[in-house]
């Protein structure tokens, strides 16, 4: 039997009408029987250099119109188990940074209490820290599983603020995630000093940087990953500039040497059975997207959170 | 009291969050109570020259974020006056013109079984035959209001089928429209022959050339065109390419030496006290407007049409 | 004699070569024996649509190369009365307005220690608040002339806080401009209610609306605005919405129906004789420029604010 | 001797100069001593998304300016064995599917009676369907070799209509290609159900998928290719959408995770010494491809089935 | 009887097929019979700040696809009284402008030996100096009508050489053209000095400046120009930067405050009556123009110039 | 203790403040206890397909402000070894190349008298001529590593003049290069002969070309540069085109087939322990680069090249 929350059916509206949904999934707040739901958090005042974040989840949502809903490589009926919709945008208020983290927060907790995993479409990276805020709540610490070109634990960055580098700082200082179980991949590029290298090492990371993943390669880093998370609950946070400048321009402080598309989308493919609580996809910058590669990469790796959502729902039954 | 039917309050949700409606009108196809619809016809397979106004209505909605409730000009508050809604998108067969204005003709006509005044946003032109031929069976023939670079009457193009030059020549032909009450604005640029200059006229129609507006102004085009259609019920037809290539490059066969986005908001607004029982926003195509303002500029004029229908509301109240 | 500090000789570096200043004046951050000094403002987080003003500083440097030191309008030779260079920009931490605002007030009261006159690039309308403060206690409450489709005279956005468009309201509060000598130009679109249109006037100031400009032309607004302004120390601050998107489609809130270049150009001009005591140019934002024009524009109309200066000067000396 | 029918002279007129045919090459519709012959098909109603390959033709031929007529890797002076012509583009009927389906295989069949071997430029991938059937009146089913990231096997679409996913289940029902010795290459992506994936298996051809050919290389899958084609006639079809979006953004229906250009020439490249009888390049979508990256790559992908045809000239020459 | 040059049936090809030439003119080289010739001269090494004007002919001609022949203003049926041709491409050394300007004037000497009335596609604007002095030779010195936002009358830049801002200098020295019956038209922006301001004049021309122009308007204008011309032979050389950016981004050294497409239609248009040898259009630099809208005015100020050639010849027959 | 010339301080100027210099280093002309100096050299007459590489060095500065000081694959502190600066542009003459490259030459000559490693940004690659010329005086014939598309070996184009097709043969027959040290990575594409294929080994350099580097790989060919070099002084080469389009569009005759920004990184990572004498990164081409990743990518590899500085000045040091 299928689920009732599906996406909109094609032969009856063609891919490119409609009121646009991520993966024109049904547009609703109500959570009863969802097991996943994408949620956008269009917040960006964290933002150091290039701002427009913003407008992530609606570049996202327009680029994922093409998603179907069979998975060929994970052989996955996607909607024979799970239910999803869009819960549209967590309301944030634009320039204000502790009002928002306390807005993301509530609301976050709110959506918690259903049973449906959440999947975050922000905004900049500065929102993964309310967020883990509110999973805590619920799951304690958690590990995660952090994909990026930067290890984002800086101190802080004029006076010791908040801003889109320093969530995971924030993060192991508030005993939000657990460094033991948790692995860092993609650092690459210059760096203000020898310690931002090391930096994730000594907070109690795994880091597998970019030139080591370049150099070891997806499967091999995957089961570091995997051996290091066990059966432990883990949130997965994904910066779109772990993907280098050409696969995906559209990001707020792009890094030259990264890795492709397909680099990426294997890599999230190989983490199934993982016990994953949640996800987020980070820092998609439509203004600087002018063919939308950016947020069309975004939206297929975030088919592959669902279907991984979909795989531990099938575990389940089975 | 307000109406039901309202904008998103852009005090809890910022202008750039949420899911992308037209001025983030709810979406819904329950008509009940509903004053004015927005529906998407995102029909282009009529195109000859560029295509890509199946995703006009999406462009659209994408920049109708910005309008507020209050129109100063018109001084009106338009959700004092009006409930509206924006209905989504006809279901439409890309690649197939007569199945598709088939199904945009019934969905027509059931979206009139409401009393809600319909506003589509195509779409090529011709989509406003199949449209115009359920407006007939609910209103007889009604008078034409045709703001175009091109006529729209060729006979066929390519062994008499129908394109988007074609719709009125039909229109004239199954008698959906009366000429004698109806106006054209706006040819101009090169003809295959003499007669394509006169088509209007001797098909009973007043034209006011683009020559003629630049030289007569949009005042005196206004009383012309309101002394012809008088009480009669109108129809609103709007192809973007009337505007001059320099404000709204994003359109299928672009014209030099149009007019300024000002000339047709202000004509728009000068068109109030008309009975006016349906509108229509045409040929907008986005991937050819990269600064977005042929789209943002098409809902500007949509919400001058909405004003013109809360006018008609509140002078029903009074 | 030429005085001191002027544009890169053309002769010698063509016009596409060199560090990047505004007209290719010197950088330095010594005021000593300055006239006018250009500085950039790039702050941007209190934009509530499209963000990325912090751009626009460099946006319009890049696109001042071209500028020329004779003015064959004002016929004015401006090397010959004044000295001019580019400060650079002030410093700012993104994301934090009030700390923004802090330092950009200081910063703006140590430039007026000199006797150069200021013209600020930013950055969003927020920065004139903090520009006006200091202006305050040099000048005490100055005149402003604003040009702009909104009247940034908001109580608050999101529990009354400062963005970009509150900025007039504050000055009001505190005294920082004097409404009975000042006008707002251009008020236009769409609005929250019937009191957003009266606000300016209900505030003290003279407003002359965008259908008003429209209408009664730019030769008889300058009278207007300077019969208003008299010999009061008068501050000009140009939000580069007032152009029409056509002109100008790289800004963040966008309105249609707006004015041309040539219109801003010709108004600029006939300011002079005013006693200006500084100028800003707000809310040019180039990721949304894609052909650079929203740029090129800004630079010639800060081109005018600099001509008004040297005539100005040649006042002074005569 | 070199050939008669070769590209323009660089040394006369430089690369930028002179109306725009493939290669440079001569445009005529005379076919007499033409070796190989590029016509363009730009039809495009049969796209289900994005549309807009009606300009592909002209997009390739843009970007075909830089070839040179030594290929160093095939060592192969195409001119020395092969005259070569740009026929320009056949007549198609745009927004009519079946008429146009009728023109194209008229005209193909017109230009299969010379000895020259035709490369089309498309249009979308719905071509190949009347080129095909052309093509069995000449040489009878002829083996398909065809990179694709979908298999254009469906049914239908819309009630069993054709679109750009359909044209080999029509040609494997009409008996145009004989599937046992035909490959499907690079199917990847989202599907609509488990039967999609086996669709190409079930219908009898190979399939390497796109995670396959990931996983075993070009060298690989090419002698997987060659056994199976043998010495067959042979079609090659490619839908440029077998390339990733980062390389080929300017597609109808982008998929991520694809292959490289560097890819797509190797593969290409490695084809050398099959009975190639005619090649097709299709959906490419200039008003989709900011940075010409995708005609670019499609117009060499189409210098190496040209050097194939030379290599095929000189074997029998030999 | 039609004339045998005429472009392409468009009921048969529709406007987005075939090899591009102007308006979809038979491309030849053999100008018998031929009453207007166009021809690309895409030199643009004379360019001193923006370059890329060597795609000016090939973006002109993708934009002259909606050219059809029947001019509604001037009431002409173009090829009831001419045949036209695309020549292609006059060739040129890029980098070389001595080489280049010696191979221009001796093709342009070529081609005045035939009747037709050629008009150039440039290429910037130096490219008028040799195509002057071929002129020069068949007729003597010519009157000019010069639309441009500058004199292009510098003596020199870097050492007295020839560039894109000289060509007129030179033609006054070497007594091509006659200053007593020439027009500047369009002069403004920021100048090095005074001088330049007066060049014009100084140097014998009528010169209509920008402002001037915004101020008389075109219809006085117009009777300027006619008065000084009289019945001499005249040469029209329209540099675009004479259109304001917003409707010509477009091109080399932009200067705002210009005019809009239509004041440069209705100019063209008024000018008819003149005994009109050539014309060129340049400066127009694809690479600058995403929308496309810089070529596209180009492509229909030039069918205003084959309209008026057309006029020439009905009034010869007449 | 650190250097004295180091970049702006990112914790007191966001890193999209202030007037920009590459890497936001200081601008001066003073080489005094400069260990490396950015020039500009805006040169691009010699670009015989697209042109605009004069904007190559803005547009790197624009792309290098997130360059932070500490490599962390080189793990080198850049700034304790180094001092750096960004000298501006060279000057030019626009449209004249021997004049120019006399410039260039001179220019060089001056900057190399100080100690500074030169680190040049073009302009086309004709520009490395004059360079080379310079180098001579005070190296002698110096080995060239070379990375490329094409091997700029041509005799000449155009009766054997300069362009940027050229250098290299003319710094043969100059005696600039020693060819036996010397090798040149990265051809790849079609060619106008076999002799086009072996011009760089007949000329006595080894040559790796696309195909054998894809073959072969970075570290392969590393040790090739590296044996073949030694210890003798080193000019380092790199023209953008040698990257694939996806990840370096912005470039004047692009070349598919290339390759990914991590191979040129690494590459250039490995090159440590040569002796460096200068470096330059030519035919960036920003209006060719949409989405600013080829002038980002660029700003990346001269950072690796300032690596290497660096590291030999550590080396000197210990």
């Amino acid at each position: 039997m299928k689920k009732k929350h599906i996406p909109l059916d094609a032969m009856e509206f063609p891919r490119f009408e409609g009121i646009r949904t991520f993966m024109r999934l049904p547009h609703t707040t109500n959570l009863h029987g969802v097991d996943f739901v994408l949620a956008g958090v269009p917040f960006d005042t964290g933002g150091t250099f290039r701002v427009g974040a913003r407008f992530g989840p609606s570049g996202i949502r327009d680029n994922s119109l093409l998603l179907r809903p069979y998975n060929p490589v994970q052989e996955i009926e996607i909607f024979k188990y799970c239910s999803g919709i869009d819960f549209g945008d967590l309301p944030i208020v634009p320039g204000y940074l502790p009002e928002s983290h306390k807005l993301i927060e509530n609301n976050v907790e709110t959506l918690l209490r259903s049973n449906a995993i959440p999947i975050f479409m922000g905004g900049d990276h500065s929102i993964s820290l309310p967020i883990l805020r509110a999973i805590k709540k619920k799951y304690g610490p958690v590990g995660l599983i952090h994909f990026d070109a930067h290890s984002d634990l800086w101190h802080g960055y004029f006076d010791n603020k908040d801003t889109h580098g320093t969530p995971f700082r924030r993060a192991i200082e508030e005993n939000l995630i657990d460094p033991s179980v948790s692995t860092q991949i993609g650092l690459r590029g210059p760096l203000y000093d020898k310690k931002d290298y090391t930096m994730s090492k000594d907070a109690g990371l795994l880091s597998i940087t970019g030139p080591e993943l370049h150099s070891i390669g997806v499967l091999e880093a995957l089961s570091l990953v995997k051996n290091r998370i066990g059966d432990k609950p883990a949130y997965l946070t994904f910066d779109i500039d772990f993907i280098d400048p050409a696969y995906a321009p559209g990001t707020g402080t792009p890094e030259a040497g990264g890795f492709t598309g397909y680099d990426a989308i294997s890599f999230v493919r190989g983490l199934k059975n993982i016990n994953f609580i949640g996800f987020d996809m980070v820092e998609v910058m439509p203004p600087y997207d002018p063919a939308h590669i950016t947020s069309l990469l975004a939206a297929n790796i975030i088919y592959e959170f669902i279907s991984l959502v979909a795989i531990q729902k099938r575990n389940k039954v089975n």
